[in-house]
Protein backbone atom coordinates (compact mmCIF):
# COMPACT_ATOMS: atom_id res chain seq x y z
CA UNK A 1 0.00 0.00 0.00
CA UNK A 2 1.33 3.44 -1.08
CA UNK A 3 0.45 6.17 1.29
CA UNK A 4 -2.16 8.20 -0.40
CA UNK A 5 0.39 11.43 -0.06
CA UNK A 6 3.68 9.77 -0.87
CA UNK A 7 6.04 11.88 -3.00
CA UNK A 8 5.53 11.36 -6.77
CA UNK A 9 8.59 10.90 -9.18
CA UNK A 10 9.96 14.13 -9.12
CA UNK A 11 8.60 15.62 -7.00
CA UNK A 12 11.25 18.34 -4.73
CA UNK A 13 11.20 18.98 -0.68
CA UNK A 14 10.83 22.30 -0.79
CA UNK A 15 11.31 24.97 2.46
CA UNK A 16 11.18 23.58 6.40
CA UNK A 17 8.14 24.97 7.49
CA UNK A 18 9.01 23.96 11.10
CA UNK A 19 11.07 25.62 13.83
CA UNK A 20 15.43 23.94 13.46
CA UNK A 21 16.62 22.96 16.64
CA UNK A 22 20.38 24.95 17.93
CA UNK A 23 22.59 22.99 19.50
CA UNK A 24 22.79 25.56 21.84
CA UNK A 25 20.61 27.99 24.45
CA UNK A 26 17.51 26.68 25.37
CA UNK A 27 17.02 23.76 22.43
CA UNK A 28 20.20 21.86 23.95
CA UNK A 29 18.59 22.10 27.27
CA UNK A 30 15.25 20.62 25.97
CA UNK A 31 17.10 18.00 24.01
CA UNK A 32 19.07 16.90 27.18
CA UNK A 33 15.55 17.03 28.94
CA UNK A 34 14.27 14.41 25.76
CA UNK A 35 17.47 12.13 26.90
CA UNK A 36 16.18 12.25 30.58
CA UNK A 37 12.59 11.57 30.07
CA UNK A 38 13.05 8.31 27.87
CA UNK A 39 16.25 7.19 30.18
CA UNK A 40 13.47 7.28 32.73
CA UNK A 41 11.25 4.84 31.34
CA UNK A 42 14.59 2.68 30.25
CA UNK A 43 16.14 2.72 33.74
CA UNK A 44 12.38 2.39 35.45
CA UNK A 45 12.53 1.75 39.26
CA UNK A 46 16.20 0.65 39.05
CA UNK A 47 17.48 0.95 42.66
CA UNK A 48 20.71 0.95 41.26
CA UNK A 49 20.24 4.55 39.42
CA UNK A 50 19.55 6.14 43.19
CA UNK A 51 16.40 7.73 42.19
CA UNK A 52 15.89 9.52 45.27
CA UNK A 53 19.56 11.38 43.62
CA UNK A 54 18.23 11.64 40.43
CA UNK A 55 14.89 13.62 41.91
CA UNK A 56 16.97 15.66 43.88
CA UNK A 57 19.03 16.85 41.06
CA UNK A 58 16.09 17.21 38.66
CA UNK A 59 14.05 19.31 41.55
CA UNK A 60 17.16 21.58 41.61
CA UNK A 61 17.23 22.53 37.84
CA UNK A 62 13.71 23.13 38.11
CA UNK A 63 14.40 25.32 40.84
CA UNK A 64 16.89 27.09 39.16
CA UNK A 65 14.37 27.63 35.60
CA UNK A 66 11.62 28.78 37.36
CA UNK A 67 13.56 31.29 39.49
CA UNK A 68 14.90 32.64 36.46
CA UNK A 69 11.38 32.32 34.46
CA UNK A 70 10.07 35.78 33.24
CA UNK A 71 6.08 36.63 34.40
CA UNK A 72 4.09 34.02 32.08
CA UNK A 73 1.86 36.98 30.72
CA UNK A 74 5.26 37.92 29.56
CA UNK A 75 6.35 35.08 28.53
CA UNK A 76 3.17 34.02 26.25
CA UNK A 77 4.01 37.22 24.12
CA UNK A 78 7.78 36.27 24.05
CA UNK A 79 6.47 32.69 22.70
CA UNK A 80 4.30 34.08 20.48
CA UNK A 81 5.55 36.78 18.31
CA UNK A 82 7.69 35.95 15.15
CA UNK A 83 9.21 33.60 14.45
CA UNK A 84 8.69 31.86 17.97
CA UNK A 85 5.09 30.12 16.56
CA UNK A 86 6.67 26.86 15.97
CA UNK A 87 9.30 26.72 18.68
CA UNK A 88 7.13 25.63 21.68
CA UNK A 89 4.36 23.00 20.48
CA UNK A 90 4.38 19.41 21.55
CA UNK A 91 4.73 17.94 18.04
CA UNK A 92 7.68 20.19 16.09
CA UNK A 93 8.79 22.25 18.80
CA UNK A 94 12.48 22.59 19.87
CA UNK A 95 11.67 24.14 22.56
CA UNK A 96 9.03 21.79 23.86
CA UNK A 97 10.84 18.05 25.71
CA UNK A 98 7.66 16.64 24.64
CA UNK A 99 7.51 17.14 20.93
CA UNK A 100 9.72 14.28 19.14
CA UNK A 101 10.37 16.57 17.54
CA UNK A 102 9.03 16.08 13.67
CA UNK A 103 10.48 18.40 11.24
CA UNK A 104 8.40 18.94 8.17
CA UNK A 105 8.98 20.35 4.85
CA UNK A 106 7.04 21.61 2.15
CA UNK A 107 6.72 19.89 -1.09
CA UNK A 108 6.68 21.27 -4.79
CA UNK A 109 3.30 18.97 -4.98
CA UNK A 110 1.83 20.97 -2.57
CA UNK A 111 1.49 18.33 0.69
CA UNK A 112 4.35 18.16 3.15
CA UNK A 113 6.48 15.29 4.85
CA UNK A 114 8.63 14.82 7.46
CA UNK A 115 10.26 11.89 9.18
CA UNK A 116 10.72 10.86 12.81
CA UNK A 117 11.60 7.75 15.22
CA UNK A 118 9.82 7.40 18.43
CA UNK A 119 10.67 5.56 21.42
CA UNK A 120 9.61 4.35 24.92
CA UNK A 121 7.59 7.74 25.65
CA UNK A 122 5.70 7.45 22.64
CA UNK A 123 4.76 4.03 23.45
CA UNK A 124 0.95 2.29 23.34
CA UNK A 125 0.41 -1.38 22.78
CA UNK A 126 3.92 -3.17 23.68
CA UNK A 127 6.41 -1.96 21.15
CA UNK A 128 4.24 0.19 18.82
CA UNK A 129 3.13 3.28 18.70
CA UNK A 130 0.09 4.86 21.01
CA UNK A 131 -3.03 5.68 19.19
CA UNK A 132 -3.40 9.02 20.62
CA UNK A 133 0.54 10.12 19.89
CA UNK A 134 -0.70 8.89 16.49
CA UNK A 135 -3.24 11.40 16.48
CA UNK A 136 -1.25 14.48 17.96
CA UNK A 137 1.02 13.99 15.02
CA UNK A 138 -1.50 14.20 12.65
CA UNK A 139 -3.41 16.92 13.90
CA UNK A 140 -0.35 18.89 13.93
CA UNK A 141 0.60 17.79 10.68
CA UNK A 142 -2.50 18.37 8.74
CA UNK A 143 -2.54 22.03 10.17
CA UNK A 144 1.12 22.74 9.40
CA UNK A 145 -0.39 21.38 5.63
CA UNK A 146 -2.94 23.71 5.35
CA UNK A 147 -0.50 26.85 6.29
CA UNK A 148 1.91 25.32 3.51
CA UNK A 149 -1.16 24.99 1.01
CA UNK A 150 -3.00 28.45 1.09
CA UNK A 151 -5.98 29.21 4.18
CA UNK A 152 -5.24 27.72 7.46
CA UNK A 153 -7.16 27.67 10.68
CA UNK A 154 -8.84 25.19 13.45
CA UNK A 155 -9.34 21.58 13.90
CA UNK A 156 -13.44 20.85 13.77
CA UNK A 157 -13.11 17.57 13.27
CA UNK A 158 -10.46 14.85 12.55
CA UNK A 159 -11.04 11.29 11.68
CA UNK A 160 -8.45 8.46 12.59
CA UNK A 161 -7.84 5.00 10.77
CA UNK A 162 -5.65 2.62 12.39
CA UNK A 163 -4.78 0.14 9.83
CA UNK A 164 -1.67 -1.96 11.41
CA UNK A 165 0.12 -1.07 14.20
CA UNK A 166 2.73 1.86 13.55
CA UNK A 167 6.27 0.61 15.19
CA UNK A 168 8.54 2.14 18.26
CA UNK A 169 12.64 2.31 16.97
CA UNK A 170 11.85 2.75 13.72
CA UNK A 171 12.01 5.81 11.10
CA UNK A 172 8.19 7.17 10.62
CA UNK A 173 6.92 8.78 7.42
CA UNK A 174 4.64 11.49 8.61
CA UNK A 175 3.20 13.52 5.46
CA UNK A 176 0.13 15.89 4.89
CA UNK A 177 -1.51 17.84 2.27
CA UNK A 178 -5.03 20.28 2.12
CA UNK A 179 -7.48 19.11 -0.14
CA UNK A 180 -10.28 21.02 -0.68
CA UNK A 181 -11.08 24.62 0.24
CA UNK A 182 -14.66 26.03 0.92
CA UNK A 183 -15.04 29.45 2.09
CA UNK A 184 -14.01 28.98 5.82
CA UNK A 185 -14.13 25.22 5.68
CA UNK A 186 -10.78 23.97 4.93
CA UNK A 187 -9.58 20.00 4.33
CA UNK A 188 -6.77 18.53 4.68
CA UNK A 189 -5.95 14.69 4.62
CA UNK A 190 -2.56 12.80 6.15
CA UNK A 191 -0.61 9.90 7.33
CA UNK A 192 1.77 7.84 9.03
CA UNK A 193 4.04 5.17 7.29
CA UNK A 194 6.50 2.75 8.77
CA UNK A 195 8.62 0.11 5.91
CA UNK A 196 6.58 2.08 3.36
CA UNK A 197 3.02 0.88 4.29
CA UNK A 198 0.52 3.40 5.87
CA UNK A 199 -0.22 2.73 9.52
CA UNK A 200 -2.70 5.57 10.46
CA UNK A 201 -4.88 7.82 8.19
CA UNK A 202 -6.37 11.11 9.16
CA UNK A 203 -8.62 13.45 7.45
CA UNK A 204 -9.37 16.74 9.47
CA UNK A 205 -12.01 19.52 8.88
CA UNK A 206 -10.59 22.97 9.81
CA UNK A 207 -12.34 26.37 10.26
CA UNK A 208 -10.60 29.10 9.39
CA UNK A 209 -9.90 31.21 12.55
CA UNK A 210 -6.80 32.54 14.02
CA UNK A 211 -6.82 33.04 18.05
CA UNK A 212 -5.70 36.34 18.67
CA UNK A 213 -1.63 36.18 19.73
CA UNK A 214 -0.91 37.42 23.41
CA UNK A 215 0.45 40.91 23.60
CA UNK B 1 -24.35 22.20 27.90
CA UNK B 2 -24.26 18.66 29.74
CA UNK B 3 -21.20 16.90 29.03
CA UNK B 4 -23.08 13.02 27.96
CA UNK B 5 -20.84 11.12 30.38
CA UNK B 6 -21.30 13.66 32.99
CA UNK B 7 -22.03 12.11 36.35
CA UNK B 8 -25.83 11.83 37.24
CA UNK B 9 -26.85 12.38 40.45
CA UNK B 10 -26.45 9.64 43.08
CA UNK B 11 -23.67 7.93 40.90
CA UNK B 12 -20.56 7.02 43.00
CA UNK B 13 -17.46 6.73 41.79
CA UNK B 14 -15.39 3.51 42.15
CA UNK B 15 -11.50 2.22 41.95
CA UNK B 16 -8.66 4.06 40.49
CA UNK B 17 -8.19 2.54 37.38
CA UNK B 18 -4.63 3.97 36.61
CA UNK B 19 -1.54 3.80 38.84
CA UNK B 20 -1.22 6.01 41.40
CA UNK B 21 2.27 8.28 41.70
CA UNK B 22 4.67 7.33 44.32
CA UNK B 23 6.42 9.81 46.39
CA UNK B 24 9.68 8.13 45.91
CA UNK B 25 11.37 5.94 43.20
CA UNK B 26 11.14 6.53 40.17
CA UNK B 27 7.99 8.29 40.46
CA UNK B 28 9.31 10.98 42.17
CA UNK B 29 12.25 11.58 39.96
CA UNK B 30 9.58 11.82 36.73
CA UNK B 31 7.65 14.40 38.58
CA UNK B 32 10.84 16.06 38.84
CA UNK B 33 11.81 15.41 35.36
CA UNK B 34 7.79 17.09 34.37
CA UNK B 35 8.61 20.35 36.66
CA UNK B 36 11.73 20.69 34.25
CA UNK B 37 9.78 20.49 31.10
CA UNK B 38 7.42 23.25 32.04
CA UNK B 39 10.13 25.43 33.24
CA UNK B 40 12.33 25.00 30.47
CA UNK B 41 8.81 26.36 28.37
CA UNK B 42 8.09 29.09 31.17
CA UNK B 43 11.95 30.38 31.08
CA UNK B 44 12.04 30.41 26.98
CA UNK B 45 15.80 31.52 25.73
CA UNK B 46 16.33 33.18 29.04
CA UNK B 47 19.92 34.06 29.35
CA UNK B 48 19.97 34.39 32.52
CA UNK B 49 18.90 30.79 33.19
CA UNK B 50 22.03 29.98 31.32
CA UNK B 51 20.92 27.08 29.74
CA UNK B 52 24.15 25.70 28.84
CA UNK B 53 25.10 25.00 32.67
CA UNK B 54 21.48 24.05 32.49
CA UNK B 55 22.07 21.27 29.66
CA UNK B 56 25.03 19.70 30.87
CA UNK B 57 23.53 19.12 34.36
CA UNK B 58 20.48 17.49 32.35
CA UNK B 59 22.99 15.42 30.06
CA UNK B 60 24.91 14.33 33.28
CA UNK B 61 21.31 12.72 34.54
CA UNK B 62 20.68 11.05 31.20
CA UNK B 63 24.05 9.59 31.15
CA UNK B 64 24.09 8.24 34.76
CA UNK B 65 20.26 6.58 33.83
CA UNK B 66 21.36 5.45 30.58
CA UNK B 67 24.33 3.61 32.18
CA UNK B 68 22.25 1.79 35.03
CA UNK B 69 19.46 0.87 32.36
CA UNK B 70 19.01 -2.67 31.76
CA UNK B 71 18.92 -4.26 28.24
CA UNK B 72 15.44 -3.25 26.45
CA UNK B 73 14.33 -6.64 26.10
CA UNK B 74 14.79 -6.93 29.91
CA UNK B 75 13.10 -3.92 30.39
CA UNK B 76 9.94 -4.41 28.23
CA UNK B 77 9.53 -7.79 29.92
CA UNK B 78 9.07 -5.91 33.17
CA UNK B 79 7.62 -2.93 32.26
CA UNK B 80 4.48 -5.29 30.42
CA UNK B 81 4.24 -7.15 33.64
CA UNK B 82 1.42 -7.69 36.48
CA UNK B 83 0.98 -4.37 37.48
CA UNK B 84 3.13 -2.14 35.66
CA UNK B 85 0.78 -1.82 32.88
CA UNK B 86 -0.35 1.82 33.75
CA UNK B 87 2.61 2.81 34.90
CA UNK B 88 4.42 4.15 31.59
CA UNK B 89 1.70 5.51 28.88
CA UNK B 90 1.76 8.68 27.44
CA UNK B 91 -1.16 9.77 29.11
CA UNK B 92 -1.40 8.23 32.73
CA UNK B 93 1.66 6.93 33.60
CA UNK B 94 3.47 7.86 36.66
CA UNK B 95 7.12 6.66 34.76
CA UNK B 96 6.32 8.87 31.74
CA UNK B 97 6.40 12.52 32.15
CA UNK B 98 4.96 13.20 28.89
CA UNK B 99 1.84 12.48 30.98
CA UNK B 100 0.32 15.00 32.68
CA UNK B 101 -0.52 12.39 34.45
CA UNK B 102 -4.38 12.06 34.46
CA UNK B 103 -5.64 9.34 36.87
CA UNK B 104 -8.84 8.08 35.58
CA UNK B 105 -11.53 6.00 38.23
CA UNK B 106 -14.17 3.80 37.73
CA UNK B 107 -18.25 5.05 38.11
CA UNK B 108 -20.68 2.38 39.21
CA UNK B 109 -22.81 3.56 36.38
CA UNK B 110 -20.20 1.83 34.52
CA UNK B 111 -18.67 5.40 32.54
CA UNK B 112 -14.99 6.52 34.08
CA UNK B 113 -13.66 9.83 34.75
CA UNK B 114 -10.51 11.64 35.69
CA UNK B 115 -9.13 15.56 36.50
CA UNK B 116 -6.51 16.91 35.34
CA UNK B 117 -5.03 20.48 34.91
CA UNK B 118 -2.43 21.05 31.64
CA UNK B 119 0.06 23.39 31.34
CA UNK B 120 2.38 25.00 28.57
CA UNK B 121 3.82 21.80 27.57
CA UNK B 122 0.35 20.60 25.81
CA UNK B 123 -0.37 24.01 24.52
CA UNK B 124 -1.85 24.34 20.52
CA UNK B 125 -3.45 27.90 20.23
CA UNK B 126 -2.09 30.68 22.34
CA UNK B 127 -3.43 29.68 25.96
CA UNK B 128 -5.13 26.59 25.10
CA UNK B 129 -4.80 22.95 24.73
CA UNK B 130 -3.27 21.72 21.36
CA UNK B 131 -5.98 19.42 19.77
CA UNK B 132 -3.97 16.32 19.27
CA UNK B 133 -3.08 16.51 23.32
CA UNK B 134 -7.49 16.58 23.30
CA UNK B 135 -7.30 13.25 21.12
CA UNK B 136 -4.12 11.74 23.10
CA UNK B 137 -6.12 12.16 26.31
CA UNK B 138 -9.54 10.55 24.49
CA UNK B 139 -7.73 8.03 22.40
CA UNK B 140 -6.29 6.49 26.00
CA UNK B 141 -9.68 7.08 28.67
CA UNK B 142 -11.94 5.23 25.85
CA UNK B 143 -9.83 2.37 26.30
CA UNK B 144 -9.47 2.60 29.85
CA UNK B 145 -13.67 2.87 29.77
CA UNK B 146 -13.72 -0.17 27.16
CA UNK B 147 -11.61 -2.34 29.98
CA UNK B 148 -13.91 -0.87 33.00
CA UNK B 149 -16.98 -2.10 31.17
CA UNK B 150 -16.06 -5.45 29.44
CA UNK B 151 -13.71 -6.22 26.44
CA UNK B 152 -11.41 -4.11 25.44
CA UNK B 153 -9.15 -3.99 22.58
CA UNK B 154 -6.98 -1.77 20.08
CA UNK B 155 -8.56 0.77 18.34
CA UNK B 156 -9.45 1.05 14.54
CA UNK B 157 -10.67 4.52 14.10
CA UNK B 158 -11.45 7.31 16.65
CA UNK B 159 -13.51 10.69 15.46
CA UNK B 160 -12.69 13.84 17.32
CA UNK B 161 -15.17 17.03 17.64
CA UNK B 162 -13.39 20.69 18.91
CA UNK B 163 -16.94 22.40 19.85
CA UNK B 164 -14.73 25.15 21.69
CA UNK B 165 -11.57 25.99 23.12
CA UNK B 166 -9.90 23.86 26.05
CA UNK B 167 -8.25 26.08 28.05
CA UNK B 168 -4.66 25.76 30.09
CA UNK B 169 -4.31 26.30 33.36
CA UNK B 170 -8.13 25.20 34.48
CA UNK B 171 -9.18 21.92 35.71
CA UNK B 172 -10.42 19.35 33.10
CA UNK B 173 -13.06 16.57 33.65
CA UNK B 174 -12.23 13.41 31.26
CA UNK B 175 -14.52 10.99 30.75
CA UNK B 176 -15.01 7.83 28.84
CA UNK B 177 -17.90 5.34 28.28
CA UNK B 178 -17.98 1.91 26.72
CA UNK B 179 -21.53 2.24 24.01
CA UNK B 180 -21.83 -1.03 22.31
CA UNK B 181 -20.43 -4.37 21.54
CA UNK B 182 -20.96 -5.83 19.25
CA UNK B 183 -19.36 -9.08 18.50
CA UNK B 184 -15.11 -7.95 18.35
CA UNK B 185 -16.48 -4.60 17.57
CA UNK B 186 -16.53 -1.95 20.43
CA UNK B 187 -17.44 1.29 20.82
CA UNK B 188 -16.88 3.96 23.13
CA UNK B 189 -17.69 7.98 23.45
CA UNK B 190 -15.54 10.47 25.65
CA UNK B 191 -15.60 13.94 26.24
CA UNK B 192 -13.43 16.21 27.81
CA UNK B 193 -15.27 19.48 29.40
CA UNK B 194 -14.02 22.83 31.65
CA UNK B 195 -16.65 24.99 33.44
CA UNK B 196 -19.37 22.46 32.83
CA UNK B 197 -19.16 22.95 28.90
CA UNK B 198 -17.96 20.00 26.87
CA UNK B 199 -14.84 21.29 24.69
CA UNK B 200 -14.09 17.78 22.44
CA UNK B 201 -15.93 14.84 22.15
CA UNK B 202 -14.95 11.58 20.93
CA UNK B 203 -16.50 8.42 19.57
CA UNK B 204 -14.05 5.32 19.01
CA UNK B 205 -14.30 1.77 16.89
CA UNK B 206 -12.31 -0.68 19.19
CA UNK B 207 -11.09 -4.08 17.60
CA UNK B 208 -11.47 -6.92 20.73
CA UNK B 209 -7.33 -7.84 20.50
CA UNK B 210 -4.66 -7.68 22.58
CA UNK B 211 -0.70 -8.04 21.48
CA UNK B 212 1.26 -9.98 23.21
CA UNK B 213 3.01 -8.70 26.50
CA UNK B 214 7.35 -9.39 25.69
CA UNK B 215 8.56 -12.21 27.77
Amino acid sequence: MTPETARPEGVRQGPQLTATPDNAGVDAAVAAARRVVAALLHAGGNSAAEMQDVAARLNAVADHLEGHAPPIADRMVDMWAGEGVTRHDPVTGPENAIAPPLTLTGRDDGAIEGTTTLGLPYQGPPGFVHGGISALLLDHTLGVANHWAGPSGMTAQLTLRYHRTTPLFQPLTVTGRQVAVDGRKIRAVGTIAADGEVRVSAEGLFIAKQLARPR
